[in-house]
């Protein structure tokens, strides 16, 4: 299963209602989150995600905004016991951050961290499940955003199939679903056999803090699901292009011209105190993220 | 009016209810920070101090759940359009770890940052309200404790006094309760003549994290009302040796003997999830805090 939790929705200065930028993306139950702004780690805690499943972390640009939660966090795992590795992605520098950061609290971490920084364009594997494209966006310093892209899956069982071959159901189905051949009735059973043709997966775009530029663009075209920068209403857009940050128009205008399936709108100004609206339009979903909202794909 | 707000009651890790360390000390409207823990701008706002008011901030030491809320603090202030002042006090190096951590996100602060190094022994002058003396504390690395002394205060005003006087009730009043002498029908009256004795200031000690030691002796002797390190309770005492730290019952013992009116106890573990009851004890009044408890002295 694939999940979207948005844990921090606000943008700059944090309020009562929405915290700095974090996202994560929950996948089978190993996370993987997109930035991690101050309180991250307690907003996990509110939305009951569990640290310990955390994999990965990306983060997009070194605004504080969305880096300033990365040290406590980090530390934390260590200190709750974590023992397994943890990957950190992030733009060049990141590695000495962190170092500078925990020499001086003389902090140890007591797991693994593996620290892979990047100038965009790099892919990177996450394992069984996923991979990760980085992609350059348009922001007031070099930012990044990212191509979440679940890998193929296998099709689905065809237990017709399976009961004209006359397999028994039960555990010869569950090695045939993950792929593996068996042998029955003195024959070997391929697993294409009974499955239908391979899934393709679903690609998550997460494009944050970004003017509409080819990367956004880029994103939008190969997502079904896109998170979008949405930090001004467009009555603001002069704000927008101040900040080098979108609007709410502009990201949907995107995500319509590329055949979008749902587009979530964040990073919103502290300026706005009202209750957006979700709407549909064209076929898009269009959904205004809150803190602690949880979006099953 | 002189009130202490305990922002964030927990050690180490953040709970749902205890987050990590920091006490308002708030002053005639003037606030005085102690430690600034992850998410301590958040606690801030939950308890409706105004950020606008922060004059001052103490770190005791620099490990992360005394400091990981102090950038995102100290950028918050300036995205609010503070111009005013900040005076920042904390252990040597704390200069070079804002400096780095600014120059690596690319921020400016917008008003002017004082930090001021210590390694125990100094008294820095906060204005006319208050000093504070810095304590060398016992922790796992070089950790200081603080006596917040509240300056002497002009007598109380004798308004018997003043109307034999033949003093009108009105401005008159409050300028000679400031101290300053007035003309009144034809000669000088002095302030002396109408108020009581100057009155001693309240003085708080500040002692966290640390083991007992001769700097919490000095920080007892000489408050009212002391803040304490209370991390374990008295039948996990081996784990305040290991880490450091001080049991609830060493604090109580310590302000009895010097006798502190009021004692607060704070940054628990997180593993004692039930709630401690106040209570009285030979005139010593022993508060455990909870994120959020206002005192006013």
């Amino acid at each position: 299963m694939l999940e979207i939790v948005t844990l921090g929705t606000g943008s700059a200065v944090p309020g009562l209602f929405r915290n700095h930028s974090s996202t994560a993306l929950s996948h089978d139950g190993e996370i993987t989150l997109f930035d991690c702004g101050e309180a991250t780690q307690h907003q996990i805690q509110k939305v009951r995600l569990r640290h310990s499943k955390i994999r990965s972390i990306f983060i997009s640009h070194v605004h504080g905004d969305h880096l300033f939660g990365l040290m406590g966090l980090l530390t934390t795992l260590s200190l709750n016991g974590r023992d397994i590795p943890l990957s950190l992605y992030g733009p060049e520098g990141l590695g000495e951050y962190v170092a500078f950061n925990l020499r001086f609290i003389r902090g140890d971490l007591f797991y693994p961290l593996h620290i892979h920084e990047f100038r965009g364009g790099e892919i990177f594997d996450l394992g069984p499940q996923a991979e990760v494209h980085v992609v350059e966006l348009k922001h007031s310093i070099p930012t990044y955003g990212f191509l979440y892209r679940e890998k193929e899956k296998p099709g689905k069982f065809d237990v017709e199939a399976a009961s004209r071959l006359k397999i028994p159901p039960g555990p010869l189905y569950g090695r045939l679903q993950r792929g593996e051949p068996i042998e029955w009735e003195g024959r070997t059973i391929r697993p294409e056999e009974v499955l239908g043709p391979p899934r393709e997966g679903i690609a998550v775009g997460y494009a944050l803090d970004t003017e509409p530029c080819k990367g956004t663009h880029y994103l939008a075209k190969n997502s079904q699901v896109l998170i979008h920068d949405a930090t001004y209403k467009d009555e603001d857009k002069r704000h927008a292009r101040r900040g080098k940050h979108s609007t709410h128009g502009e990201a949907i205008s995107l995500a319509l011209k590329h055949g979008v399936k749902q587009l979530i709108l964040t990073h919103f100004s502290q300026r706005y105190l009202e209750f957006f609206q979700n709407e549909s339009r064209d076929g898009l979903e269009i959904i205004y993220a809150y803190d602690g909202m949880r979006l099953v794909l």
